[in-house]
């Protein structure tokens, strides 16, 4: 047998060890860690290379490549959406991530990036609410309690002190499971019959649903001004969750205006509609919230420099941890010149 | 400890199993098995996805993603092409693949393709040989002798029978290299001195160098009629290794056009020099080789489906072999909307 040289190994966190992970650094202080990391490649957007995603579509599903680079390091996450999985015992969403040094075009680090996404979505959130929410916001309504709502629960508790979250679901056992798995986070839990019932009084509305249609899950009259809007399940084409007259009184942030025009509510507006970008709110070159008044709505996507920060961070972290194995993954033949020389020394 | 399902499991062949496999199949055998799977996939080229590859150069290199789909399988490849590596002892080129299933979005191999690109480079270049080199040609000159040099040459002997290979390496070391490795093929192996006395009687001429720059391996008066040339190493944009008088006198078979005209040898001639694509010849629509003085040329770059149909073989050829280890790499909750669930019932 042939050892691989330290070079040809690469570093892979398993979804065991990503959990592993996760209970290791504390699931709230992880994402606190990742919306610092996002925030920072946010404050450095010009530098990134923004490549539109490389879909591959079919009749029932998508597979997508994201790839993107800060000129240091390469990273990309595959990607699926099959919504009818589900009904198949399957998962909608499968991810998982690669991160390489560009200097070398070697890989560093490969990862599981299903639990990944949903903490770097949450992470992101949370991070624009810090910069869009009325100040003192600390009551969400948390519309859609699928896969995505605890994480974005606790990241809002993580990042800008939510104290209570109000639930809503059309399938009511889903509200009840997310309402079972926040029981010990802290927060005051309210599980609601209606989405009028679930926005009493909340300072940001999350909308979170999953059905791949044009739906309105905010209607117009239901929302009140001085709310922030953190809409996350609007996030491909003929995908939607607000009604147009909410889009049209709101101050609209986005992450990647190309991206979002095609994919995020926004698409049911005229291609010149005013958005402002996020990462110019954080690097001080725009104005976030500006009134107690305004409605603002962070209409997310999910971009690829989100899941290149949390690559970054898994990369750093996992480093100092014995949560990972090594993938004999590239070949490394003494002589670069001899690969056959390499397979034929392996004969058994 | 959470025990991920049969469903999240996905076989990774490391560089050691590829050896194995490559071991316990039979080099040569493996060589014709994956010029049948190219060939087949060759024959129904027009039902693939023919993405163009998704490059993120740098100043010392290059980072591509090249993605195709048959409708049923999609597979992807990463590939680096860094020259400045070697000198720091790192290989120019790695590279791993992944196939997944185009129904559910799972991926079902991830495997390493340094050597397997190898292989499938070699068994496509066999491939057209068999379609355009002419009858009965079984010597060879290898021009270049690095790493893929051996793979050529056995392929060749695989696939059409070669007998003798006739090497040239500015560098003697690799030639001595190359040499060494074939002496117990079974072929006639002649080291020559100069790429004149390594093409004398040869029916097949492969140029196979590594320097990134416009060059001249081959001259137009070194190359008499009735040859075949397989011009493996004009690869990418400012790479060439033929003279424009041979590219103007030979009848020349391209894999994709439009990525040929900017990576192969014929980015010297002018947008609308004419070329036979290759498929079309294996599927009999055009002619290949037609009279015994023509000179033929197979200006190979590699294409996305080649390692397609390397992954096709391996995932087909790996199921039945302990060659391979299973990554628990997807995420998957009982409930699929209790990916927050999963992650707490696996704290320590």
């Amino acid at each position: 047998m042939t050892q691989p040289s330290e070079k040809a190994l690469v570093p892979f966190v398993s979804v065991d060890n990503m959990m592993r992970l996760v209970h290791h650094i504390g699931l709230e202080e992880m994402l606190k860690d990742l919306a610092d990391y996002v925030e920072e490649d946010f404050r450095r957007w010009e530098l990134f290379d923004k490549t539109p995603r490389v879909a591959s579509h079919s009749d029932v599903g998508v597979i997508e490549l994201m790839p993107t680079s800060d000129g240091e390091a390469y990273g990309f996450k595959y990607v699926n959406g099959h919504p009818k999985n589900t009904a198949e015992g399957l998962q909608t969403v499968t991810a998982f991530g690669l991160l390489a040094d560009v200097y070398t075009g070697y890989p560093v680090l490969l990862t599981e990036m299903t639990i990944l996404t949903a903490l770097r979505t949450a992470a992101t959130s949370a991070m624009a609410a810090k910069y869009l929410a009325p100040k003192g916001a600390d009551t969400m309504a948390m519309i859609g309690n699928g896969a995505q709502s605890e994480f974005q629960t606790l990241a809002m508790k993580a990042i800008i002190g939510l104290k209570t979250v109000r639930l809503y679901d059309k399938d009511p056992a889903a509200t009840a499971k997310c309402a079972e798995n926040l029981k010990n986070s802290g927060l005051t839990v309210v599980s609601c019959a209606s989405p009028q019932e679930a926005i009493e009084g909340a300072h940001i509305l999350t909308t979170c649903t999953a059905d791949k249609q044009y739906a309105t899950i905010l209607s117009d009259n239901m929302v009140g001004s001085g709310v922030h809007i953190n809409a996350i399940g609007g996030d491909c084409p003929g995908k939607t969750e607000l009604a147009k007259g909410i889009l049209e009184r709101s101050d609209v942030f986005v992450e990647f205006p190309p991206q979002t025009r095609i994919e995020g509510e926004i698409q049911q507006m005229p291609e010149d509609f005013a958005v402002t970008e996020l990462w110019q709110v954080i690097s001080g070159i725009k104005q976030g919230r500006t009134d107690a008044r305004q409605t603002t709505l962070f209409d997310s996507v999910g971009f690829a420099i989100e899941d290149f920060s949390a690559l970054r961070y898994v990369r750093d972290k996992v480093a100092q941890t014995p949560f990972h194995e090594d993938l004999d993954m590239l070949a490394d033949p003494d002589d670069p010149r001899d690969l056959f020389g390499m397979v034929q020394r392996a004969k058994p």
